[in-house]
């Protein structure tokens, strides 16, 4: 079974064994619901994977420091504040909101994990945050999941949340996850949070691998602004509700559930990148025949983060000129002479230059909400994707202060 | 004399054994002018600097070809068609354009340069190209420098000049420049070009060695939008009018000459950020206390050309979260709470957290036309000057096709 294969379902589901809370705080304005739990009845292993920029949040800072035992209970999040940028105070007051989730929900304080995404440089309001979570521990239930998905919410304009099932050792177990986007907004918002859960038993080291591979294939693969923030975390809970035998690389339906893991994240990707701020349209830039793997991911990086492509999207032009330019000031080797350029599959370049007699076809191709550019440089057999949109004028008002 | 003493006047001058043209050939819509001729009376030594994309227009191809003899007396340049991504075609159509020129205005094929700017992809219209020649070799004047000035705008909204004069030998001598920028547009135009004349005697590698000196202190210190263009192209004409020794390194006002140079193409610069497409805020980064000067760079670059902090800088927020968020992915090392971020003087960030009680002080810096962010980042000496603008809707509809 390929991830292309596997039958992902749009809803805020929760697998055996788990439970989730979405409540209004009161760090957002109005009556948004800004703090969520996703809670485990049993000690579940865990994997995460983090944020690359050198700036990091404090939740990030906890959490992985929690993921040295791999295993884990529960995370609260709250959305409104980053507690990024917080130092010290940062620390414990990241620390504090696990301790009191860990006290009120009977668990050990390491077996909470912590995650805020918002306002970068601001300290925590701590006292909603605490009343926040005693409201979270009242309310968990099996049927919180789309509440928590609403509570993570920043500038998303739609709830993410998908799910897969899939039969292993003749027990049906399920992965699902919720996630928020993606665009940095109002001043310093940061951005990508994702949270899956299984109730499939898994192998710690197992599952932290199967993580890695499948956010590399995800939510590693989307650009809205280039930019990483200080917050990105991906956790993942497996509780073994499921009654399966222990899942590792040796396991016979090891591939199904990696492949379950993978098109789950990239449908939550895909939903980040389709609301990402302002865009009206999702983009598909593939780069095949690079010198190498890495070659290509950085062509496809230059094209889908370049703000004269990405605005020339917005349009109804194939604007192929634009991405020669990128790909050229891209690391990757081209040359010039070898680059064939298509948007679905119609011609723009060829040989690096004009492809004649489609201008018409090319319009009709880039006017659409979605459509794909496929770049082949001719050099040899890397090949990457990357899932962009276009940047409009919205974009740029969003991020005005 | 530092560059920071020489006075910088702001006209389109000769200096002495120089005329030039610019005209209308019908390249560009409306009556334009779109082409233009700079010529020396006498051999001149020639330097250049060019482009680093992969991707290069044939007259960047053409120009390295003749840079190889470091002498030239004309330049024939053509703005509303970059000749870039256009093959072996594009190079005959540089070649003619050079032959011709050097044919009307009794040369050698091999001192003519040309240089072009525009549209992508399409073949240069040569019956126009080839008309305008003629126009270019007729009009020629001593007072044709803000014509040439005007004919190489795209999307400039002011003709771009600078000059100054210093004693060398007992002479004067000028050095004059025109540039246009900045910020690709329409379909795929390119971007700087820079012409700098002077009457000094000057050896040949010696004039390269300043001009490259120049060009990396002044025009590759400027982003609009981050984009390298195709045809990035700056030459400079030295043609000993003026009656100086030779000028070498080590001549005793060597240091002058390269003074009143990079204060010309820094004031060009400067001019080019301001006119940027769209932009309204002319934003200097410093960086200082970075690990190497490379460091210094890539953080200064990171935070010039970041689309969130660029967005932010068309308000009155001091976005300076923002500003940590791109220093932590930039390929410098940071260390967050060693970081300190002052507007203007005025302190945001101290050790990587807000410095309290200057929000009003911040919000009055940043709603001028012009500041400056500097960024301590207490590791080490490296220093960097990024000289950016901010990104406004204006910036995305200019680009929107």
């Amino acid at each position: 079974m390929s991830s292309e294969t596997v039958q992902v379902i749009d809803t805020a589901l929760l697998p055996r064994g788990f439970r989730a809370a979405g409540v209004h705080a009161g760090i957002k304005m109005q009556d948004f619901k800004d703090m969520a739990l996703i809670l485990s009845d049993v000690p579940a292993a865990m994997a995460g994977v983090f944020t690359t920029n050198q700036v990091k949040a404090a939740s990030v800072k906890l959490c992985r420091e929690r993921l040295a035992g791999a295993h884990g209970r529960a995370v609260v999040v709250n959305s409104g504040n980053a507690n990024a940028c917080t130092g010290e105070e940062g620390l414990r007051d990241a620390r504090r909101m696990a301790e009191l989730a860990a006290e009120l929900l009977g668990l050990e304080e390491t077996e909470v994990y912590v995650c805020s995404t918002g306002k970068i440089g601001v300290p925590l309001p701590m006292d909603l945050i605490e009343a926040g979570i005693h409201d979270l521990a009242e309310f968990a239930s099996e049927n919180g999941a789309l509440d928590a998905a609403h509570a993570i919410m920043t500038t998303d304009t739609t709830a993410k949340h998908a799910a897969a099932t899939l039969e292993v050792d003749g027990q049906t177990v399920t992965v699902s996850a919720i996630a928020k986007g993606a665009g940095m907004i109002q001043p310093d918002m940061a951005t990508m949070l994702g949270f899956v859960m299984t109730d499939a038993k898994v192998a710690p080291a197992a599952l932290q691998a199967a993580l890695l591979h499948a956010v590399n294939e995800s939510f590693n693969r989307i650009t809205v602004d280039g930019d990483r923030s200080t917050n990105d975390t991906v956790l993942c809970f497996a509780n073994g509700e499921a009654g399966n035998a222990d899942l590792t690389e040796e396991h016979a339906q090891w591939q199904d559930f990696v492949a379950a893991l993978k098109a789950v994240t990239l449908d939550l990707a895909r939903r980040i990148v389709m609301d990402g701020e302002g865009s009206t349209k999702f983009v598909t830039v593939r780069v095949s025949g690079a010198a190498s793997a890495a070659d290509a991911e950085a062509a496809a990086r230059a094209v889908a983060n370049s703000i004269e492509v990405k605005a020339s999207w917005t349009g109804a032009t194939a604007a192929w000129g634009r991405v020669m330019h990128a790909l050229g000031y891209s690391s990757a080797r081209v040359e010039e002479g070898r680059i064939d350029i298509f948007y679905d599959g119609v011609a723009a370049a060829r040989n690096g230059q004009v492809a004649n007699g489609s201008a018409d076809e090319l319009s009709r191709v880039v006017s659409q909400s979605a459509f794909g550019i496929d770049i082949h440089l001719n050099l040899g057999a890397g090949e990457a994707v990357i899932y962009s949109c276009d940047c409009t004028e919205d974009y740029i008002r969003m991020n005005t202060y």
